[in-house]
C-alpha cells in the first residue's frame, strides 16, 4: 500500500455516478485530483463527466490510489470486494446508507490484508432527487460524513477516507459501523418511514380535505417523496435496528391513542417531542446557535430581493437562512430572514430605516 | 343586524392578543380598519398595541361590526357566547385550530337568532412560535384560511367573515365544521403527533447518534417544537377525529414492522407515501407548480448574498423559494434558489457567465 500522501494525490475512481458518485467527482476534480468513472449506465457517465465530474474509466487508465463505491445498498457487498480485488494498492471507501451489511458481505469474499484497505463511510447529504443531474460540487460543504473503520481497516486506509470527506468539504464523525447503523436508524430510516406513515394517510384523503395543507405537513412529509426502491434497500440493510425503533414508537403510539380516546393529559408525551426538537445538534454537529427571525414583507418583482439583500448586506449582517413565502398571484411576499440573535434587533431597526416592513 | 358593506367599514373588536390576535390586528390596521384589542393579560394588549395591531379596548368604545376570538381552544365556546351576547348586533368569528367542539359549547348559551351571527373560521397559518412578538402583519399572505358556517349562519355574517379573510390576504376555503375537523386531523394534528413520536426517540438518544442528524429529520420533526399545552387543546378538542386517523395509522405500522422484520416488499406503502406527497396541493391550493433548483456555491460574507440577489434580479428571474446551507466557520455556503421549471436553465447559464459556480 503506498503512503497516505501519495494516496492523496494519486487517481481516485468513482463507481457509481448517481447523485452522491457524481457529486464526489465534482469536487474531487474540482479540488485537482485525478477523478475517473465507471457505471453500469455509460450515458450515467458521459452526463457526469460531461457535468465535468470525472473522465469515463478505461483500459490502461493508472491504478486508482483510492476508489469510491457509490452504488445501491444491495450492490454494495459485492462491488466493494471486486474493487478490493481489482485494484490490490488502492484503499476502497463506499457512501452507502447503511455500514454494517456491506461489511458482513465482503467477509466471506476477501481476506484479511485486502479488507484492511477498505473503510465504510456516509455523507450525510442525500436529497429526494436522485441521479448526477442533481449532483453538486457543494452537496457536501458542511455536512457531517460518517467515518466507520471497522475492527481491521489500516491506519493509512482511514486517513485517506478522512482525507476524502474533508476535501469534499465535509465534517467528518468517526464511529463504528455498528454505531453508525443504529444512529442512522434514529436520525434517518425511523423519520422517512413515519413520514411515508402520514404521506399515505394523505394519499386516502379526499381532496377538499388537502385544500387546507400547511407547511407544517409538507416538512413532516417531504423526505417520503424519495425514490422507493432505494429505500426499500437502506431499510431492508438496517431491518433489526429500525425495526427495535419501530416497535418502540408503536408501544408510544399505543399510549398516544389511549390518552387521546380517554381525554388524559398528553403533557408527557408532547414535552419529550419538545425535547427531542432541541437535543438535535446545531447545523454541521455544533451546539444550536442562537438564531432569531426577521420577517419581511417583499413585493413580489425581480429586483425586490436583490434590494433587501443589497440592503443586509450594506448593514454588514450574515444571513444564516432564508424562507419566502408568496403567491405568484400576489402582489407582496414574506421573507423570513434567520440571523442571530445578536444581530436580529440591528437588522430590523435597520432594514425599517431603510423603508422596509418588518414583522409587523 | 347591519348591512355587509356596514359591517365591512365598521370596527373590529379582537378578543385575545397572541400570534393570530395580533397578525388579525395588524393586518386589518393596515388595511385601514379601526381595531380595538382585549386580553386577559394588559402587558399583552400592551405590546400588541405598541406594535401597531390596533388601541386597547375600554368602556364606551363604539360598538364593534365584527368581534375576532382568538383566545386558547378551551375557551372558545363560552368567549364566542360571552361576545354575541355582549354585542347585539356584531358578527363574531374566531381562529381556532378546532370548528365543531366549540359550536358544540355554543349551542347551550346562545339563541338561534344569536347564534346566526357566528361563523368558525381557521387561517393556516400557526407556527412553532407564539405570542404577540411573533406576529406579523403578512402572517396569512397567501395562506388558505377555511370559514365554516353552521346550519344557521346568517349569509352577510359568512360574507363579513369571507372579506375579513380576504382583507388579511388570505385564500378562503368554505366547508362545514365538521369537514374541518376531519380535513385537519388529517393534514395537521396527526402529521403534528407523528412529528412528536419522532422527536421523541431523539429524546432518548445517546448523543453521539444525533450528530448524523440531516435535514430530513429536522423537518420531520420541527413543528414537534410547538407549544405543549395548547396542543394539548387542539387534540383535546378534536379527539375522535385524531384518535380514528392514529388507529389507522398503527394499522400500517403492524403491518410495517412485519414487513421490515420478514423481508417483505415495502412498495406497497414507500409507493403510497410517495403518492401522498404529490397529492398536496401547490402552495395556496392552486396545482403543483413545476420549479427547478438552481444551487450556487456563494462566499460567507455579507455582501455576497447580495451580490447574488441582485444578478438573480438583473437576469429578470423571480425566486420562488430560497434555502441558505452553509457553517459559519467554512469560507463557502451552498444557496439553493428555487426557480421555475422555464427559467431555470436560464438563470444557470447567466450566473455562470456572471462567474457564479453553479450546480456543479
Amino acid at each position: 500500500m503506498p503512503e497516505p500522501d501519495g494516496e492523496r494525490a494519486g487517481p481516485v475512481l468513482v463507481v457509481g455516478v448517481g447523485l452522491l458518485g457524481t457529486s464526489v467527482g465534482l469536487a474531487l476534480t474540482r479540488a485537482g485530483r485525478d477523478v475517473r468513472l465507471l457505471d453500469p449506465h455509460p450515458e450515467h457517465v458521459r452526463t457526469a463527466s460531461g457535468l465535468g465530474a470525472g473522465r469515463a474509466a478505461k483500459d490502461g487508465d493508472p491504478e486508482p490510489a483510492l476508489v469510491v463505491v457509490a452504488c445501491p445498498p444491495d450492490a454494495l457487498g459485492g462491488v466493494i470486494a471486486e474493487q478490493l480485488l481489482a485494484h490490490p494498492d488502492a484503499v476502497v471507501t463506499d457512501v452507502g446508507s447503511v455500514k454494517t451489511a456491506p461489511l458482513a458481505a465482503l467477509a466471506s469474499r476477501v481476506d484479511r490484508a485486502a479488507g484492511a484497505r477498505y473503510v465504510g463511510s456516509h455523507p450525510m447529504a442525500g436529497s429526494e432527487r436522485s441521479g448526477p443531474l442533481a449532483a453538486s460540487a457543494t452537496l457536501f460543504e458542511g455536512r457531517p460524513w460518517a467515518v466507520t473503520p471497522h475492527g481491521g481497516s489500516a491506519p493509512d486506509a482511514v486517513a485517506a477516507v478522512v482525507d476524502l470527506a474533508e476535501t469534499c468539504g465535509a465534517v467528518t464523525v468517526t464511529m463504528s459501523p455498528g454505531e453508525h447503523d443504529l444512529a442512522v436508524a434514529r436520525t434517518s430510516h425511523l423519520p422517512h418511514l413515519m413520514a411515508v406513515l402520514v404521506a399515505g394517510r394523505l394519499a386516502d384523503a379526499p381532496r377538499d380535505q388537502l385544500a387546507l395543507s400547511g407547511q407544517g405537513v409538507r416538512d413532516v412529509t417531504r423526505v417520503a417523496g424519495g425514490d422507493p426502491s432505494l429505500w426499500q434497500q437502506i431499510v431492508g440493510a438496517n431491518a433489526p435496528a429500525v425495526a427495535d425503533l419501530l416497535r418502540e414508537v408503536r408501544t408510544d403510539l399505543d399510549g398516544l391513542i389511549g390518552a387521546v380516546e380517554s381525554g388524559a393529559p398528553l403533557a408527557p408525551v408532547l414535552d419529550r417531542g419538545v425535547a427531542g426538537v432541541r437535543a438535535i445538534p446545531g447545523k454541521h454537529g455544533g451546539p444550536p446557535a442562537e438564531t432569531s427571525l426577521v420577517v419581511v414583507a417583499v413585493p413580489d418583482h425581480p429586483g425586490e430581493l436583490a434590494r433587501l439583500f443589497a440592503d443586509a448586506g450594506e448593514i454588514g449582517v450574515n444571513i444564516e437562512d432564508v424562507r419566502i413565502d408568496h403567491d405568484p398571484g400576489r402582489p407582496v411576499g414574506r421573507v423570513e430572514l434567520t440571523v442571530t440573535a445578536a444581530h436580529a434587533v440591528v437588522l430590523r431597526h435597520a432594514l425599517g430605516e431603510r423603508g422596509w416592513e418588518t414583522q409587523r
